[in-house]
């Protein structure tokens, strides 16, 4: 059996989420069901990551086995001649029988957008924040994460596996003209983490919550302590390091 | 009378283009309704450029003569309330009363995109081109046409104005990542200039039309002459000048 790696691109918003559900569109789905179109068999597709309903990715990693001889090249052309519009293939290659897209993903890479008004183009990718943000209280709170930490307090479900634990290398906000967009990498992230820490960050951009409390809301290991999440729509997986 | 000059963003994909038609969603309709049921009176609305179907606009200007005493910024916020979600106001402003969006433009700013792999991000917004392209003859070509020059092989319709001269004050291709951004900009544009500029661009680049023919095809003055119109959807009007 042939191990390949596909590296998928898609605009999540008219989509529930990667994970293949009972009923709703996903990606994992639609990009399965055009595989086993192409290859005729039957095909089990592992994502890197489990975006959630609306949220994008440009770098989503997928790996399934195929008995099929078929080129990658001619494979990559076939499925993005068959995909949607709003999936794409952007590269595949063959890589090792044991690669495991989930188990062998060394870092995962986030971009969340927020922009300061009303915008019309582009406007599925960002988030509307109108009200006025002190972006260096933000990026104060953005350091505090940096390095390994529990972050029971940023999971949205309890039914989390093991352990809250992730080992955070980047975590900082980046100003871009109009937009504000944070930038985070981390080994693993827990269900919603991503939209919590956003949403609590705004909280004290905004004055809402106090600058001082994040540490305490991270050691509270507890999802109440946390803001809202951030809408899905300004959250984008960047790039699966392997 | 007070006259009130608008800056307006749209993502032209579900438009008709900005001119008013017999049916059909167009941006100057959509525009105008939401000024009148603010304004409860009938508002003439002139836009700097009239856009195709498909079009964007980052920065289209507008301007409308009003009775109304309502405070701009009011305005402002009030529009983009009720506005749908693919048009916005970028900015608002009283005028004098001589201002005419239309008239008293000096520089229409104009980008096209050419992306050279399938996105599904941001897919709105830029032309798929897979075949190799020599940024480099394109950028020749590019040059050709700054300065005044009869651009009626450029022209869609028969049915210009007066004449087809126009003074080019850029125009050029700039490689971005991915990406190759056609920036142009002119005092005016005839109907469906930039789009028959592209195409033909293509072409040269492409190798399809010898690069020295564009000048030959320049001096045609005649549409035939010149390539297929480049799709509507990687056009963004920027900004016009003043």
């Amino acid at each position: 059996m042939r191990n390949i790696k596909l590296v998928l691109e898609y605009d999540g918003t008219d989509f529930l989420g990667w994970q293949t559900q009972a009923s709703g569109r996903t990606v994992q789905q639609e990009t399965c069901l055009v595989l086993e179109q192409i290859l005729q068999e039957s095909v089990n597709l592992i994502g890197a990551g489990r975006t959630d309903s609306g949220v994008h990715a440009r770098g989503q990693v997928a790996n399934f086995r195929t008995s099929s001889s078929v080129p990658a090249q001619s494979l990559l052309r076939a499925m993005n001649g068959l995909l949607p519009a709003d999936i794409c293939v952007r590269s595949i290659g063959e890589v090792a029988e044991s690669f495991h897209a989930r188990f062998d993903a060394r870092l995962r890479v986030y971009r969340y957008t927020i922009v300061r008004h009303r915008i019309a183009i582009g406007r599925h990718y960002a988030w509307v924040v109108h009200y006025p943000l002190d972006v260096e209280r933000m990026q104060r709170a953005a350091e505090v994460i940096i390095g390994e930490h529990d972050f029971a307090s940023f999971c949205k479900s309890a039914s989390e596996p093991d352990h809250h634990r992730c080992t955070v290398a980047e975590s900082r906000w980046v100003v871009e003209n109009d937009a504000m967009v944070y930038h985070v990498r981390a080994n693993r992230f827990l269900h919603g983490m991503v939209r919590a820490l956003v949403g609590t960050m705004v909280d004290i951009g905004r004055g809402f919550t106090p600058e001082e409390s994040f540490r305490d809301i991270l050691r509270a290991l507890n999802r109440l302590h946390a803001g809202m999440a951030a809408p899905a729509q300004g959250l984008v997986l960047e790039e699966v390091v392997y």
